[in-house]
């Protein structure tokens, strides 16, 4: 009998990386294409931890860059699925990196990340549920209703309107 | 003397690539995290382009895995410059992939990305101006006050009630 | 039922690259062998997109390098093929670079790659004609045979007395 | 003392290479880009080996691939100079590959490259002389004049009635 | 003022990767070299997070393959620093795959990798003290003398009869 | 009719490698996972060559880092097949480092890497026997089975007590 539900934690992954030369630009800092490759990885295998099949990624949310990371610099990522839908899933996903001679550790960027889950033809399908235990996990999966409603939105599949969790925020 | 501005198409970058085995996931698709970094050197190309200067990535907007692309693909990358800011650019991205041999070409994805030039200390410095010159190029040049408004507000730099140009579309 | 013929220009790609520490030599210029690799694969997706079908490189004629690319520098390498024979077809790619920030560019050098299209048991196989436009173009498909006998000899398949193309230009 | 002269044999260089997934085309052969890369490192450090400072490719001639290689096939790749001239040097390399499960040895294809070495200004300089030892190096030395005039006329820097050691060979 | 010493949680490193097609051979398993690479990353990171200086590897123990890992297998990378030497640090390494679809995780292999820490001139150096905490950390600080023993011998620095606490292992 | 023996000449293999930037540490220097990699490799197609069937490594000895290879320099590995067991083979490899424009060159270190061979089932299977013909061969030859010992012990398949050969070298 398979699982009948998952705790975020049983999702978790961490992914340690190195800045090496081709990784970075002109400016000896980490390219941001670079990053947002390491982070679909990372929470791709989060999505695989949750549904035990192959995944697809159907989006990324908006992300900021909040420092450069340099050239020898350890960088750390760590992503956990925040919430299942119909047939799609919620990774997050956060970035820190480390210069370890001067022991300095600072945070980078985090981000959203859907997938889905596909059978064995190849066509999407439901995944195993997702119950958060911890108040961090509770909140994530409360406004994760909200971040989806942005991103149908985004990508032009719910009209503005119809949007009652993003509404509120704005008709004040 | 240096240029005063620049029109759009100068920015103009095209990038074309071959899925090979190692962009691929499990089912033979290319990772959506190897587009976003393709996305990110086209879009740097541009930004470049415009301003003359080593550039950084500040953010990437939303992104829709519209189709998945299949090894041995060639997937085609555009990019040009759509806006300057005070201390920032918007880039604007489309992908698509084409199958040779069953001659199918189809749209995979856009996006926007955003940079900021850096001058010789590495500290953000104005970048040559944009002045739009077809339709299309004049609807981005408008439309990307909105745009920076939501990622303002999704980074936590502005509150959702300033945003006059987004409130309207959900104030309805 | 399939199309009868191409103009060149429905074969033309686009590629552009950044030149990576890892593509260097100790000088901090482009390898050439890297250049080569680049070359290649824009040559067989033009190749590719005449014939709609699997390609591979029978040839790559001589190949100059004029100017030295450094690391950071933006190369775009253009391609389009020249002219088919019965079982091969030859295609041309120019390679520029330039150094955005001093706004530099340089051409780089320029080839011709040979291919031969594959059927579905990987044989050699006609593929569309192809019919020239431009003058340019003209000029490239006359002067295409003349280059073709200099491959047969330097290749070991046709003697040098029976190059009627070339001996003209050496017969003075 | 510097050396005044170095025999063919003190620069050779064996490298050996398994063709891996990412090396190869959609019909599971190694791309014609990567063999041609390869190539090019090798005669690279037979160049360096003769000069003992950095080198850069100047040009590579006419290059025939014999046969496909295949996925998972080991590719030896030798290498030597063969001729020094006032600037530069010429190299001549040959690839083989190798079936080892079913023993099948082919030979792919060989090629010459040009190099020259640079001083410490990164200006080109004169190099060791190189003085031929066996049959097959005095041969490869004395047909080098035929190749050079060849290039040289092909760079566009020698008219062909100027290129005695070629004319001959079309006059008949 | 600099820390006197830190416990091996402290230098405690996870990396997870995905086994990539370039990482396997022809049997579709990951290759014992990628694996050796991977592991002298995490370990190097382990050790510079003991030392917060750069390091460099001295050697590694004996590396035994239990179970094959194959394509598309996450694999888990753990690694912690064992013990500090005169000038050197012994790390322990552990690495397991898993198949995600079908649930099935196991042990891979385990090495010891030894680096020394090297000051601003790039010579060896002290580092900071390790103080084991759990029980089995302290009998692998314990056991460490044991295996420097062998470390010494087998780099022909110190003759098996000098070996006191390897000598009673087998003069029973 | 197979072949019956074949001598370790008939497994040598010749790798030459260049120190790349995204081969390096912090410190410009050869990672020493790189090494390893490298090393598995050449002697992977060495065992090949014997069995001429795939192969898969199963241990690595003690390997000590003797002199650091820097960036830029030239790597040469050579392996060879030292002995068969009833279902694995011994290979030993030796790396040296040479920088061109200076001239020196320097050993760098050494290693035992033993594999199976496996059948069209994946399932281990005898090699071809291997006769030792030079002295050094002959040496090699007769060591293995110390070597094989100390492997078995420290791979948990020994108990030190039973290990004959190994026995001696320290009970003095």
């Amino acid at each position: 009998m398979p699982v009948e539900f998952k705790h975020p934690s049983a999702t978790k992954t961490i992914m340690t990386e190195m800045v090496l030369p081709n990784d970075t630009n002109a400016l000896n800092n980490l390219r941001g294409g670079k990053i947002l490759h390491w982070m679909d990885i990372a929470t791709a295998i989060s999505a695989q931890k949750l549904a035990n099949r192959p995944v697809v990624t159907v989006s990324v949310d908006h992300v900021s860059f909040l420092n450069p990371i340099k050239l020898g610099d350890v960088v750390t990522i760590e992503s956990k699925v925040t919430r299942t839908f119909n047939s799609s899933m919620e990774t997050f996903v956060q970035v820190w990196a480390e210069n370890l001679p001067t022991q300095t550790k600072y945070k980078c960027n985090d981000a959203y990340y859907s997938f889905v889950a596909l059978d064995s033809n190849g066509r999407p399908t439901k995944t195993t549920e997702l119950v958060p235990e911890t108040d961090d996990e509770k909140d994530q999966f409360e406004k994760a209703m909200k971040r989806r409603q942005l991103r149908l939105i985004l990508a032009g599949r719910m009209k503005p309107e119809e949007a009652d969790e993003l509404k509120s925020l704005f008709a004040q």
